[in-house]
């Protein structure tokens, strides 16, 4: 007993310490991410570890897009790492880059150093080109699986996609005598995509008898949110380390690889590369590696939205953000999501009447904008919207009003937001979630205004799910349970209601995710969910609407597949899936 | 003599007659495209041709992006193949189609029949995955080059980007054999592409010693034109047929390839794949290949917008447009090429005055609307610019008018333009050049609102060019002279210049030129054009715009990268160009 206890108080200087830095680069902006990286290589030296890695492309940014296409971004990519090698002296390094190889060829590349030394540069093996991931577009795949050596622990690198292959590097490095892959991504999040990876890595560990080191990166990036999470399996496929989702930081563990490193055959054919030494020091503290829990679907969804929005105002140089306040649950969860990820001080409400417009949607707009602590102001635009049915009387003589004077209304709100957020310099959030703008039940430069649509990828159904999720989290009144429970009217017209357009969100939601999500046919979609008029009709309300989603703001990814680069369809399309 | 003349009016039936079918297929509309396949089969046949070739992927129109990933969409595709065999009893056909191959993958495919059997399927080796192009988001390189025979001709298959590979499937096909290379494309339009093409196929063709039969689809798909432009190349590299751009058409050459013939060896390794015999008539017209010259650099340009602006209004169900004519230069060639895609009966011009427009601009735009014979309505919006300015008047209290008293104007035009759409059914074109959509000089929701950009890709010295042309083509007024000669300007407020925000366009234009399509550092385009802190600014407006050109209309592209899908930039980025 006593002996077991001293063990834990006095490690032995021979388990390897590995940090894994979950940090939040930005895209383009490589002085940042390099004294970023910089800094996080000096803490993770104070903390005693023998090797830090760092994500995939952490010195661009993750993913520059067409920016690798400019040869002056790709020096300056390079110029950094070089400014990197000399802080290795006392650790190795993993850290992601664009590499210009001696072919003139781009490649998605991983720096393995240490001692202030450059020592092998690995080159991604599978390049992903499906979903949002376009790395055909710009780089060329590597072919070797080499393995380095750092105090004696044999250990392989890899990159994302590589470790998605049964057969691929993770294998090849195992099999030449590593004993822990270093994995270093940019995987961008989607609900449940955690459990998949967990899957992956602990079952990829197991077969290979390697331990895997999972490290994502994190951050918002446009419309995709890198959600972290990473993690190490070791050889027997059992997690040792998990580290928060959506979080910055910098996460350590300690591998006990001796006695695994035993089963390794001496005819390796591979000789391994050698790290230089670094120094180690005799005591370290104690390092307890986190094993954060998985947190419930609302919240991981709601956190998500948060992180995007916060790194899409942030990084863009936005300090504040204005709201239009309709009373409804969507604008209520979009100015829920921007007082968590921005500060209530920083968060501005509007509130925009027309003669349509009850009673109650003002009570409850209100009374949201004072249970969250936002301003609010409130401008009729009943006298805008009589004016332009005065100014086009001449010309629409004649015509009755039909869905013309309802745009008219959301376009008047539209220049209003705008105007706001030219003159005091606040980026608009648009409120539209992904039931709507699959069906086009939105006006294009009305609602659809603006810098970002928080939910755009949100299902109506999970809408209501976060918002009750984040009502018990408040423990006080946050958004007014009248706003859950009162049926959803876009008020642009007398008694109003959603379902006078639109099935109701719980028949549309499945018909949605069966045609969007899944590529189902009409036929298939019948015969699981629907009436056969309904999905007929949702699914050519999608197709038709594909001109107004080409024109919208971005959002965050949240679902297995989103509007906007994720699903990339042409507008001019015929094509009707008539079962 | 004699018998040269006799040889001319009574051909032998040797020569091979191969007819081109530069069509116009719409993106999803199977059963169309198909229509229109089996029809060109039955007017080649009347043609007397032995073989008809139709464009990469004309069953599906180009490109069909994600419909790719519905297995429903690829089974349509596959029926539609299959109901277009019996009708190749009297005539061999190639006809481009989406394959899913036994092993599950999809490929780029081209089936080769006659005598009313599938004989084989070629698929495409080399997809390309650059530029406007994501082919390996969806295919599957195919790995073979088969030769096939029919009346004795020896010819190979290849599918659009497979010919710009000097080692690849041409030189292949040739030395097993082949004496024809029926090349089949969807390449896009711009300009001086065709030269390149040309340049290509006479060198290949040389070099190979095959004559090349280039054939290219011709419509407008969203941002893309197609500009036909087929071509052959016998042997020597000569081009024999030329046909026109832009136009669609049934094109046929008489190719006499005996001579050639003799001069592959007896031991060649490929035993062509036969095909079956289809009846030939021992009396055929003479058919004289077309031999279109090479238009101008502005009517070339001019025509890709006329097609593009056609089939995206048509293609889309409209049959009006409606463009908001101002008085100036863009929405002077917009209104024109408008005219010509469509009609003047079907283009509508909207003016819509404030307090900061002139007489003169009144005067060129109504001039402009006599001249091209096209319906003009007026509407002051200076009522409601001053309603607006009102209602926000609590709200702006103590801030001095910016460039949001600017916006309120423009997003007025929007509103009303989309309300007259909406009424109506016309679709909007919007006005805005290259020149402005690169620095940011339009307003979202404003002057960009609408479903069509037709000039978003030409810089505006080019719009100069283009109005210069139509002008002298036209041998009547057309775009009135003082259009061209006065200086542009916004008319947001008083005596406002373009001058006043931005470089002049001949200054401006060449940066924006090499930044954007070339990808050249500021200092190299400081060397080589320009004021250095003029690139500087240039440049940084070009960054700093990125999230306004995400939210604009589609529209055509006719340089060698427009903004779009040609060029993908984030929004979110921090690279700044410092030199």
């Amino acid at each position: 007993m006593k002996t077991k206890q001293e063990k834990t108080k006095t490690p032995s200087i021979s388990p390897y310490r590995l940090a894994l830095a979950q940090i939040n680069p930005t895209v383009g902006d490589i002085r940042g991410n390099t004294d970023k990286i910089i800094a996080s290589m000096r803490d993770a030296v104070k903390l005693g570890a023998d090797m830090i890695a760092f994500p995939e492309l952490a010195i661009t940014g993750y993913p520059p897009e067409d920016l690798l296409l400019k040869p002056r971004f790709i020096k300056a990519n390079e110029d950094a790492l070089n400014s990197i090698i000399p802080h290795t002296k006392k650790i190795a390094a993993v850290v992601g880059f664009a590499l210009r190889g001696d072919d003139g060829r781009l490649y998605n590349a991983a720096a393995v150093m240490a001692g202030g030394r450059l020592v092998d540069i690995y080159r991604k093996v599978h390049l992903p080109n499906y979903g949002v991931f376009d790395e055909i577009r710009y780089f060329t795949p590597g072919d070797q699986c080499p393995v380095y050596e750092h105090h004696g622990m044999k250990f392989g690198v890899t990159i994302c996609e590589d470790i998605w292959f049964p057969e691929g590097p993770v294998r090849a490095e195992a099999e030449a005598g590593a004993r822990l892959i270093v994995n270093i991504n940019a995987s961008p999040y989607h609900m449940g995509k955690i459990s998949e990876r967990r899957e992956l890595v602990t079952g990829l560990a197991r077969d290979c008898n390697v331990a895997i080191a999972y490290l994502n990166t994190v951050g918002g990036q446009d419309e995709l949110v890198f959600d972290g999470g990473s993690m190490v399996a070791d050889a027997n496929g059992r997690i040792i380390m998990n580290a928060p989702q959506f979080d910055e930081g910098i996460y350590s563990v300690d591998l006990n690889l001796s006695a695994a490193e035993n089963v390794v055959s001496d005819d390796d054919w591979t000789v391994p590369v050698a790290l230089p030494q670094t120094p180690r020091s005799a005591k370290r503290e104690i390092v307890k590696p986190p094993m954060a829990k998985a947190p419930s679907r609302e919240a991981e969804v709601y956190e998500a939205l948060v992180l995007g929005t916060r790194d899409y105002t942030r990084k863009n140089g936005f300090r504040e953000v204005l709201v239009a306040l309709s009373g409804g649950i969507d604008s209520s969860i979009v100015a829920s999501v921007a007082v968590d990820a921005l500060g209530a001080e920083n968060v501005h409400g509007i509130f925009l009447p027309t003669g349509y417009t009850s009673d109650e949607s003002r009570n409850d707009a209100f009374a949201l904008a004072k249970n969250l602590g936002i301003a609010i102001d409130e401008i009729s635009i009943e006298g805008l919207f009589r004016q332009y049915l005065e100014t086009l009387a001449p010309l629409f003589h004649g015509r009755k009003p039909d869905i013309t004077e309802e745009n008219i209304q959301a376009r008047i709100r539209g220049n209003i937001v705008m105007a706001m957020s030219n003159k005091f310099n606040r980026l608009v959030l648009t409120t539209g979630n992904k039931s709507e703008m699959s069906v086009g039940y939105a006006t294009l430069y009305g609602d659809m205004a603006g810098g970002f649509a928080v939910i755009k990828d949100v299902p109506k159904t999970l809408v209501y799910d976060l918002c009750s999720w984040r009502n018990k989290k408040a423990r006080k009144r946050w958004i007014p349970e009248n706003v859950l429970v009162k049926p959803p009217t876009a008020e642009l017209r007398p008694n109003q209601k959603d379902t006078d357009s639109l099935p109701p969100y719980d028949a549309l939601d499945p018909v949605l995710k069966a045609y969007v999500e899944d590529d189902k046919s009409l036929d298939e979609i019948i015969s699981e969910h629907c009436h056969p008029e309904c999905a007929s009709r949702v699914i050519r309300m999608i197709d038709l609407s594909e001109y107004k989603r080409r024109q919208a703001p971005p959002g965050v990814k949240i679902t297995a597949r989103a509007f906007g680069r994720d699903r990339r369809y042409p507008i001019t399309n015929r094509y009707r899936d008539e079962g």
